[in-house]
């Protein structure tokens, strides 16, 4: 037996049993006449103490030869500490070791096994499987290992089936950023690793499994922005005989409950917001409502009094920050800078301090009399010692800019909390988008995605107005689900297969083996997905999804540390039929 | 709202109640005045009842309009039935139609929905997600689901952390199975899919995670066998700082508890079965021992008398076939056909009868006196009504020949009882195979196995006599699970890659990334993994995989319904920098 206890349980309460321990070397303080050792393992770390005075001469000898990170089996006596420490649970006790195995000796890591490493993330990311010994590391994919159980749990119990789909499917037209998978048995012909299973739930649903739903692994082979990974894991679901708002209770409820477990806190109802709220109250459709900040237009106070830039733009709006009137020009510069850069792209930016001393000033004092700009603060609700920062310009692109400055004013002000949760479904989206380079409508979610039943009769005259059932879980300012109610009614589909521009034969070619599904009796259904990933960071405060994968791949789609994906030998090409031709 | 209730849950609880039910119509039956229809959705049927007198003729007469696998909603009230079907828990109440909507309608299916169904396998396949709507497939999917919620539910409970490992991995020189995945951002290079995390998991334990463990896809581009699939689900484990006795434990706890949740009955320790003595009295290192028929060697009693087959064979091997003395000569003729046949490949086959007047006679009375017939079947405990059946020759090729006899006759006899459970471990399996192809050693299991350490010397001297710290669990004459312990010592590791032939080079290339690993400090780790799909077939009383997976492929490793694999778009090819070489 290599352990009789882990190395994060023996307490007071142990004192004088005989123990085996076992784990890695984490320091090693030796004295001379005494050696202290932490030994590690995934359950914390223990105290050994070696003293030949009690023990034996060897032994002490021999724990003096270990090296940080060897695997060490220790036999001995739980006794008191004379220094205790009340960070760690076994803080109280310490081993006085009597036995000491080496089960392997280790090289010196390419890095400290610390919580804070001197190791970069170049280096981590070669050596993950050392990363990993680390808690930063090791927390989270053990956080991430509870969450999914959560979910899981919560689903089953609410009549949820995970059903596993396949992962070898077809490529299709329009999976233009398919991962593909030559086969061997059939030369010349490829699966598709699926982006998502969405055929498959809705054909679930059509087979009447009634309530689906999977933690699966999507493939999407593109240019990866940062955090973005080729393969990532979905919570993806999907409801027979449900309308929109049975959909938002389920996962409402099952995102609070594991709020819930994370906080100790009920959350209760998730309000709602329309995209079209969203957008003009946080110029943004995934607001982070855990601070205010919110876009106040004031077009009809601030036009016709000569200001040309204010005067000309089809939008004039700002937000009001809170304490920060006493501002320097240089800080209020520096923001200036900020909106202005490429990234935000703002041609600049007015501000209007509303004084501790009562008085109100501005950047546009030119132009704007001191009751102006008082009038202003009201609209904007400011008091004594607030700040408030104006944009101007195109509605879309004014929106895009303050928001991007309202989120990094609440990253500088430590108002995004990771601690904090503040989910809300943002509803209502636009059905379709116009895109101005193909000159034809897109469908915002995807083609099956059902419009309001009172906008139906939009499609006919206005569609870019029609909104759609269609639905984002947002939490602190990232989007951590989507979903829609599908179309399931044939004459619909073809009304929406026109709008976006599709013929008969190209509707066919694309979605014609899932029409053909729906002929065979579709029951009306709706679903969501989750990014499992990102989920996880932001409930555990954080939002870099690497850490909460085992084995990440970097920004190139590449794993450093197994060196994948590498050329493979010409006769694994021979038999797939395959040449390779840079 | 769709539904009120779903057509599983109303019972005479419920009488009087307005409801709203929905789903698929199965059956219509129309008496003219009246029509009954049977509504089911996943969780049963409900019976709607259509009748002009308490409601309205229009209402019947639409009743009278919708087809087979129509979908609709009904709102009505609940009232007692005249005719009871006590079959169901819907049996005793039916619903008095009151608005009926047709929510879609539907092609007559391809095949009838019915637990016996007139559709061929190739038509259900093509039809999947109407061939999940009947009973024994749905049930089947969500019989799978439970499973393995119930051993997600038990490892977690015992300390297991669920680690997804990556998908796209790194193609090995000795992955000639590996599928493999061109990618875009690294023109020429490509990821392969994994045939199990092996690597990966072992890194964990490197990397401190202690218990990992998985439920995860695996690929295996491989000629497929019948009911083989190219994409299959393993239950991937791996544990550190523990011995054989632990894994051995923990997994039979798994599969006990899984067992009770079926059964109801405790297993407690499984029994263990050395592989040598699983190939000694079954023929088979996966023996099914719900059954008896266990081999008897009588080559001392049989040799020596002149029946030169017997003479010249190696060994004289039969089985004691309970009560079939009364077999007739054309039986026996038809069995002795049997084994000839070129799959079994047996040259011919003895037959001794014990017979009910207590006569023991046999096809080979010329040589054998009743004498020597009686202590023969005093050697197989055979009683008056039995049938022995011998079988001579090399000694691994009868005992595979005799193997299959034995569960061919099991399965005839009906003792092969899909509701009775007889689990084994079989344990101490060879560590090295010798293929007189290559002329070489094989590892047995992979080449991290580790031997017995009583065994360990054999290695210099006799390397095909030891043992490995191997393990399979068998159920019923499947292998559902095994594993090893890992080799975590430098020094063994060399000398398992000398035996096995490899030079330092090639171990390098082959498992230098691993290697590398386990010099930073590698635990003492063991694991196994349990094929999934076949663990839940077989726990629900069935030997075929395919109906326990969603969307199975078939045997030429083709997706039928969304016909995949297919060839792809020349762009397609052309951003991967491949061309097809047919």
């Amino acid at each position: 037996m290599f352990r009789t206890h882990t190395n994060g349980e023996l307490t007071l309460k142990n004192l004088n049993e005989k123990v085996t321990l076992s784990g890695w070397v984490q320091t090693i303080r030796d004295k001379g006449f005494m050696v202290w050792i932490d030994l590690r393992d995934r359950y914390g770390i223990t105290q050994l103490v070696f003293d030949a005075d009690r023990t034996s001469a060897e032994i002490l000898e021999n724990a003096k030869k270990l090296g940080r990170e060897f695997v060490i089996q220790a036999e001995g006596t739980v006794i008191e500490r004379a220094s205790k420490n009340p960070k760690i649970p076994t803080g109280e006790i310490e081993i006085l070791v009597e036995k000491l195995t080496i089960l392997n000796s280790a090289e010196l890591p390419p890095f400290t096994i610390e919580d804070e490493t001197d190791g970069g993330e170049e280096l981590r990311m070669k050596y993950r499987y050392l990363d990993i010994r680390r808690n930063p590391v090791k927390d989270k994919l053990i956080f991430r290992h509870k969450m999914a159980q959560k979910v899981r749990n919560y689903l089953s119990d609410k009549g949820f089936i995970e059903v596993e789909t396949p992962v070898l499917i077809k490529s299709t037209p329009e999976g233009a950023r398919d991962f593909v998978v030559p086969s061997r048995m059939n030369q010349g012909q490829f699966y598709a690793l699926p982006q998502s299973p969405q055929t498959f739930k809705q054909l679930l649903m059509v087979g009447g499994m009634d309530r689906y739903f999977q933690i699966v692994k999507c493939f999407r082979d593109e240019d990866l922005r940062a955090d973005r990974q080729p393969e990532f894991t979905q919570i993806d679901c999907e409801m027979a005989f449900v309308e929109q708002e049975d959909v938002l209770e389920i996962f409402e409820g099952m995102t609070a409950h594991l709020l819930k477990d994370i906080t100790g806190k009920e959350f209760g109802k998730f309000p709602r917001m329309t995209f079209d709220e969203a957008m003009k109250t946080y110029g943004n459709d995934k607001p982070d409502i855990r601070f205010g900040m919110k876009f106040v237009e004031v077009n009809e106070l601030v036009q016709g009094k000569d200001f040309k830039i204010f005067d000309e733009a089809e939008l004039v709006v700002g937000i009001n920050v809170e304490g920060c009137a006493d501002y320097t020009r240089k800080q209020i510069d520096e923001l200036i800078d900020w909106v202005k850069r490429p990234q935000i792209g703002a041609t600049g930016m007015v501000w209007i301090k509303f004084q501790n001393d009562g008085v109100v000033t501005s950047s546009v004092n030119k132009f704007y009399s001191e009751e102006d700009l008082k009038k202003i603060s009201e609209k904007f609700g400011a008091k004594e010692g607030d700040l408030m920062l104006l944009m101007s310009g195109n509605a879309n692109k004014v929106r895009t800019q303050l928001s991007a400055l309202r989120m990094e004013l609440g990253n500088r002000l430590g108002l995004r909390k990771g601690d904090e949760f503040a989910p809300l479904w943002v509803i209502d989206f636009p059905l379709l988008e116009w895109d101005e380079e193909t000159g034809r409508y897109h469908a915002m979610h995807h083609p099956f995605t059902s419009p309001k039943p009172e906008d139906v009769h939009l499609l006919e005259t206005e569609p870019g107005k029609a909104r759609a059932n269609a639905y984002d879980m947002v939490l602190n300012g990232n989007e951590i689900g989507g979903g829609s109610v599908r179309i399931f009614n044939k004459e619909l589909q073809s009304k929406m297969f026109d709008l976006l521009g599709f013929s008969k034969e190209e509707a066919e070619a694309q979605f014609g083996f899932l029409m053909n599904a729906f002929k065979f009796g579709a029951p009306p259904h709706a679903g969501l997905a989750f990014g499992f990933d990102r989920l996880v960071a932001i409930l555990d405060g954080n939002e870099v999804i690497r850490d909460y994968i085992a084995f990440p791949k970097n920004n190139s789609g590449r794993d450093v540390m197994i060196d994948a994906p590498s050329p493979i030998h010409d006769d694994q090409l021979n038999e797939l039929a395959l040449k390779v031709n840079l």
